[in-house]
């Protein structure tokens, strides 16, 4: 374990920004500025001053940070201009950062080929942009783009450009992968022949993930000596993105033995933070995400169900709660009692049925998965499915009878319009109600129709929705027919999401059961009253 | 360039299938098996007989493979036993696989502490298990489990385990970093030291990604001298994903140089196969997947917008076509009519469409994907696109109108039951048909009218059946509110097997809309007479 102490650069408002599909507002940026801080990453680039009006407004009123260094962006100056007078570099220089990070080429051949200057210019590009910058802000530090292709194709010329920038003052010189092709054998050479005239204390590494070979070209570069890495959260950039700072801080810390700035205690908040991350984007975590992600310790009654429960330890690399994660051990038929007792651990579900109820509840699960349910992507179900047997789940509504009718005709304006209609009849104790609604499917107006039928009773369900739909055809072990599994996810106003599941020959009957869990799953939490029949 | 060969594994059907959420069908297993082997996959690892029904269903009809050699995988012997009257080891010694993998212990610890046996044992374990499994099928291969923390506990053990194996005939010694823990700098000291022992032509690799750094594991064993490696398509498994062969796949060929039984054809294949096998698990594939992705090659109005649009070499690790992608998405506005020609040769269509077709199809695609549409997973329809704007689709009929009932009733019995019945009114040529008949839902019950409608005309029709239904809500680039997408799964009597899409904001629309292009699609085949009108 090496003790030695590594600096966290953060880009994901700028090179994250790149993402296809992701658009940071202002607000977004100052949050995850502050969280940042907060976990203790020693630096936060901000964006780009003058590339646009977020990044401008960012930089105008700057987050207050704690301990982190706010960096701003830029790129060096152009060929025959000074610094000074480089309308571009301009904003950057009067930006309110701590730190100025200019990218600038390093490869000959796109010197040449993309600016179309010679050599001789670029280093001085280089050189004065840096020091122009220096005079301004406390700390620069020099991003080598393209560096790794421009080494293979001119080394000389390639470290020529970074002792430009060393001696123009550069804090750090970072060593960038920009197009991610680069493979770790690679990294590790050539990081080695460029340490010998610099300093790993004075080099930094970037990586993009092309090859799916990000992370690890990052530990090879800090192995080599590199003292400065660069990723963003969850992995977020242009293509196929940047290092993950998400996987790359725990190993560093809990495998490799580095110092950085975050604490034993800002790593248990990790995978809280990358999942708010993605939460804030409004994007799906990654279940399969590194050391963070929901089934990053969870285990498939397979091969290793039995030998998971004797000792989990063995199929584990390390302890999750290191990293704020938790063990998941799925439900299944074959699983048993201590499985059970761990699934309602981790459930928070205060839950301790007796021997008696241990098998009833055992018994229901086999015989329903022997049928096609299936209980992993369903722990709304799953939950209810264990308070039913230990007689904790109140009636909250009986269906008497429903109808959906889907057409197709013609409507007022002559359109061929689908319209779906769904009526439902119901009793909640001794009260009928018959309602009736459309939706943008059979299911959707059931919906509509069953919590309309139900909102005078259980006003809480006008907070919920019905947020995705999906349908799986199977034939199960029992029975030759196919049937139709749906798992609903619903979604309530005080940002719970969960799962239901329903399984039938008949797709809306699998739909029904689903959506009545969905349903009951909400009043149960919500500590609805039961009826009184 | 190395120029040697190496042997690839793919062990999607048995570790790919603990995937949280995953739950392949046994016509999914054959399809999957018949696609590794159409790439030149080495070794296609189906299952574990024994161990469920869809499993023992496989290996008791295993599919015919043109060049792959079938793998049944299971545990060696228990302790205290004969291999040949191990209740577990019989399934696997009796399949039809042309080879037999059996995983075992090397960690002394985990020998002791989970399977309660000593080491001797566990060598005899592992040496009887591989004699019996090599007297019933020409090739036997051991997977070390937990070999890399075995190794670093106790080496001469971890090291007899392998030895005990080779002894016994197992062709191939597969080195595998079970609980995924291990970083590449580990795996590539601890490989290397067992080369000083065993071969590596006789080595293999299984790496699991939660470091996220599977994929430099195998590379870094690889590059140590192993000629196995083991790994899934798109990256599944257990926990965090096993080593991603999409991923690896290329680097080995592109950037290393290796040879392996997947040519330049295979190659250009590699997107399609990736993003087909998402569609059939009904995920949504992962636009920032390496090489393969949808935005692995896009590029954002950024930093390298201009300088990518003068030359796009310089921000692409490699050319997007070798491994099937495109600067953009594969079937889109921009890719052209280079890209456009290569997917017809993909899927075997003999086309050839004039310069002004070619705009007209590329512009009905682009509108399509605007709206949600997705053709990789749906090629009848995208079929059906192409032949339509080249004026090769008759209108086999015209629909008038439809209505689909779902009910939940009380049945004569007594029994509370859910009915679908659908009518269905349409025209063929002048004559015009009203039917109605029941299904297992909507969708299905109006699959059934409308064959019936359309018997006595196409008699062929009564010989193809809705074989999977998929449904996934989203939110397409124009437009705010949510569409559903519908894809359908048909298949016929011929054993044809084909895919057509439907895209609606209601989710009935859109169904019929996919099956209209399946009914369209085979009579299109079966080269049925239009009918006069």
């Amino acid at each position: 374990m090496s003790g030695e102490r590594l600096w966290l650069y953060d880009t994901t408002l700028r090179d994250g920004a790149q993402t296809q599909g992701v658009d940071f507002s202002q607000a977004d940026k100052l949050r995850i500025a502050r969280d940042l801080d907060a976990l203790g990453i020693d630096y936060v680039e901000g964006g780009w001053p003058g590339a646009n009006p977020t990044d401008d407004g960012f930089f105008a009123d700057p987050p207050e940070l704690r301990r982190a260094r706010l960096c701003a962006f830029g790129m060096t100056r152009r060929a025959g201009r000074s610094a000074a007078n480089d309308p571009a570099l301009a904003p950057l220089l009067r930006s309110k950062a701590d730190v100025i990070t200019l990218v600038g080429k390093t490869s000959l051949r796109q010197v040449k080929g993309a600016l179309g200057v010679e050599g001789d210019e670029n280093l001085a590009m280089i050189g004065d942009s840096l020091r122009e910058a220096g005079a301004r802000v406390p700390e620069t530090m020099f991003d080598a783009e393209h560096f790794f292709d421009g080494w293979k194709e001119d080394a000389a010329f390639a470290l020529a450009c970074l002792e430009a920038a060393l001696e123009a003052g550069a804090r750090w010189i970072v060593l960038c992968d920009t197009n991610g092709g680069t493979l770790p054998h690679e990294i590790g050479r050539i990081v080695e022949e460029v340490m010998r005239k610099i300093p790993g204390e004075r080099l930094g590494i970037h990586t993009h993930d092309d090859t799916e070979n990000a992370v690890a070209n990052s530990l090879t570069a800090v192995r080599a000596g590199v003292r400065q890495v660069q990723g963003t959260l969850n992995g977020l950039g242009e293509r196929c993105g940047n290092a993950n700072l998400v996987s790359l801080l725990p190993t560093l810390v809990l495998k490799m033995g580095y110092e950085t700035g975050v604490d034993a205690e800002g790593l248990r908040r990790l995978t809280h933070l990358s999942r708010t991350f993605d939460e804030r984007l409004n994007r799906t975590p990654d279940r399969h995400a590194a050391y963070v992600g929901a089934s990053a310790f969870a285990h498939k009654a397979g091969l290793h169900a039995s030998a998971v429960a004797k000792s989990p330890a063995f199929y584990e690399h390390i302890d999750p709660s290191l990293v704020g994660n938790a063990r998941d051990v799925l439900v299944s038929g074959q699983a048993g009692r201590s499985n059970l007792l761990a699934r309602f651990d981790e459930m928070g579900l205060d839950l301790v049925p007796d021997a008696e109820q241990t098998q009833a509840i055992l018994a229901a699960i086999k015989e329903r998965e022997a049928r096609g349910w299936a209980y992993d992507g369903a722990s709304a179900s799953f939950e209810l499915l264990v308070r039913r047997e230990m007689g904790g789940v109140p009636d909250y509504f009986a269906l008497m009878s429903f109808r959906a009718i889907d057409e197709r005709r013609f409507n007022a304006k002559g359109e061929r319009v689908t319209l779906s209609e769904a009526t439902i009849k119901l009793a909640v104790g001794k009260e009928h109600f018959f309602t009736v609604a459309e939706g943008n499917g059979p299911v959707n107006a059931l919906d509509h129709a069953l919590r309309q039928a139900l909102s005078t009773t259980y006003p809480s369900l006008g907070h919920m929705q019905l947020v995705d739909y999906k349908v799986r055809i199977l034939t199960p072990e029992a029975g030759t027919a196919a049937v139709t599994r749906v798992i609903i996810e619903s979604a309530d106003d005080e940002g719970r999401v969960w799962q239901t599941v329903g399984v039938s020959g008949n797709i809306i009957d699998a739909s029904y059961m689903a959506l009545h869990d969905a349903i009951t799953w909400k009043l149960l939490v919500d500590g609805a009253a039961a009826p009184s029949s």
